[in-house]
């Protein structure tokens, strides 16, 4: 599978695809409020990336999949305007792609039914992510939470996407979206093609208070968890409190050191270096010193992001339009696709 | 429960609805193609008086239903137009009802999504039409079989309607979508009215081969099902095969003789005369012959319709014009709604 500097070198050699068919990108985010630093990272900085290189990029906020854990009206509203204002800080453009919410284009609802009766039930009961989500929420487990693999399945078809940035816990619904693709495929006639993964080559960032976890937004200690519009107090602070170990040297070594490691993973990805690089640039400094180091790196990554964020939250209306405005053009785009699969399936 | 005579006098005198709501009645059928004696007389009939006494009332071709079961696209297109040419042959009309294709509707896909999210799976696989019709596929199941019932919940409350014609074996589900909407309203604040049954009194109609089982479209002997467009040819021939007993005498007594008085429930069904009445007709018949009286008394009933479904199919065009203008009027009730429960849920 191509990472996204292959998929970028190939997109320009022009070699994508049997019949240099021109790439189409999906991908989405749920509207959880401003991201973190794992997120950024591992996503949304590639996300950027990709608009500048693929014609043609749809990036949505998925807010239907948003209710398969329980959520307050209010607070996902809300999230759902603070994720946009997050993305266009940290440069999505929708100038280079449609950027929209997803509860705005029926046809992903609609093409989850039809794509629903061509899944079988015992194969969502296998996937992973079921059991660990109705076991965290300590609930029986909804119809949303066993069918959204489904929906993602509906989201990327429904744009004929041809490739699908996703981290490594979203290859086995990707697996689904591709099995899918080829029993339509079987049942109607060829139609869909098979989406092709993204993989992200971001290392993972963990947790800074527990660097055996991946860095999270619902994680209860609060300071284990860096937001890209913190306050230059709350990184430091953050940044002072990680986890690390009882050695003062900066090293990385991930599996004997995951504490230290992990900073010198965010000190890399935030200022475009190598690990070489900012271990070269630590020498002679201990842990302490270096966290600070560290969290200034983070707070110039993200002073102007901070400042865009909150401009942009200011002004509700525009954000709302931004949304609009890419559903309607996603819409266009979905529209003639789902009518086209509305006559093979025999609804017209 | 109402009976639809009871409900028609209540809906007189004004007294349905604790705020003297005016009802709306939703009902659906899916596209099998031109409906059999059963579903006239256990369905369609009753459609037919409602939409007279009841100023709104949602009928829909449910073609997203269809795809539960594996179909042939092209069976479904014919089936589609063959069940609304049935539909106004028998008397449903689109100035007195709103008559529409479901699929033509996207809020219904759309709330769908939303109601599973309320909906804990355990409880759809408890539902005994999820095993007989796995069993009956000798197939896994799809996520489309399992989860009808909620796309069914989201059919009825799309419209807010208040009252719901079901036969027995949809009790379960209509419960279903009671307990959904309540668990809508307590999460949400108050929004859907909670919907009735309007339980058919017609006694079902069994199959002329096997009285032990309902008469059935797709039941392999074709003998068994009378079809409403059948010729005067089969039907006599389908009558004079029915299966009776050893007695010769016509009486009417459905546990000791199920055949002769599945006989004598159609003759009073078709003819409108009470079980007594036609008893009285058939006084010093043998049911050889009063086979023949009641297929002469089936064929006086649907020779009009027949032939107007002959008619109606010449023009599909105006079909599709009918099943889109309903759909039209559908979304003009759902969309306020259902942009109330987009408001209501955090999508805006």
């Amino acid at each position: 599978m191509a990472t996204p500097s292959g998929l970028i070198r190939a997109l320009h050699r022009g070699t994508l695809g049997q019949n240099v068919v021109v790439d189409r990108i999906f991908s989405g985010i749920q509207p959880t409020g401003t991201p973190h630093l794992g997120n950024y990272l591992g996503a949304i900085q590639n996300w950027v990336d990709l608009q500048e290189k693929c014609s043609s990029v749809l990036y949505s906020i998925m807010d239907m999949h948003s209710l398969t854990v329980p959520k307050d009206p209010a607070v996902l509203r809300q999230n759902i305007l603070d994720t946009t204002a997050a993305l266009l800080a940290c440069g999505i453009d929708p100038k280079k792609c449609f950027l929209f919410q997803q509860s705005l284009v029926p046809e992903h609802a609609e093409l989850a039914w039809i794509l629903g009766c061509l899944t079988n039930v015992p194969r969502l009961l296998r996937l992973p992510q079921w059991k660990m989500k109705c076991a965290s929420q300590q609930s029986e487990g909804t119809v949303g939470l066993l069918t959204y693999p489904v929906l993602q399945a509906a989201d990327i078809l429904l744009y004929k996407s041809t490739r699908v940035p996703v981290g490594e816990d979203q290859v086995l619904h990707l697996e689904l979206a591709q099995d899918i693709a080829q029993h339509f495929n079987k049942k109607y006639g060829e139609f869909f093609p098979v989406p092709k993964a993204i993989l992200s080559t971001t290392k993972k960032i963990k947790s800074l208070r527990d660097p055996s976890v991946k860095m999270s937004k619902s994680d209860p200690q609060k300071l284990a968890t860096v937001n890209i519009a913190d306050s230059p107090d709350e990184i430091v602070l953050k940044f002072r409190k990680a986890v690390t170990d009882f050695t003062s040297e900066v090293t990385y070594d991930p599996a004997a050191r995951p504490g230290v490691s992990n900073l010198v993973s965010i000190h890399a990805a935030v200022t475009g270096l190598s690990i070489k690089e900012v271990l070269h640039q630590a020498t002679g400094l201990d842990t302490a010193h270096y966290k600070m180091v560290v969290a200034e790196s983070v707070i110039q990554k993200f002073a102007p992001i901070r400042n865009e964020i909150k401009k942009l939250k200011e002004d509700k209306s525009h954000l709302m339009k931004i949304l609009e405005d890419g559903a309607e053009k996603a819409k266009e785009l979905a529209a003639p696709i789902y009518q086209e699969i509305r006559r093979l399936v025999g609804f017209q």
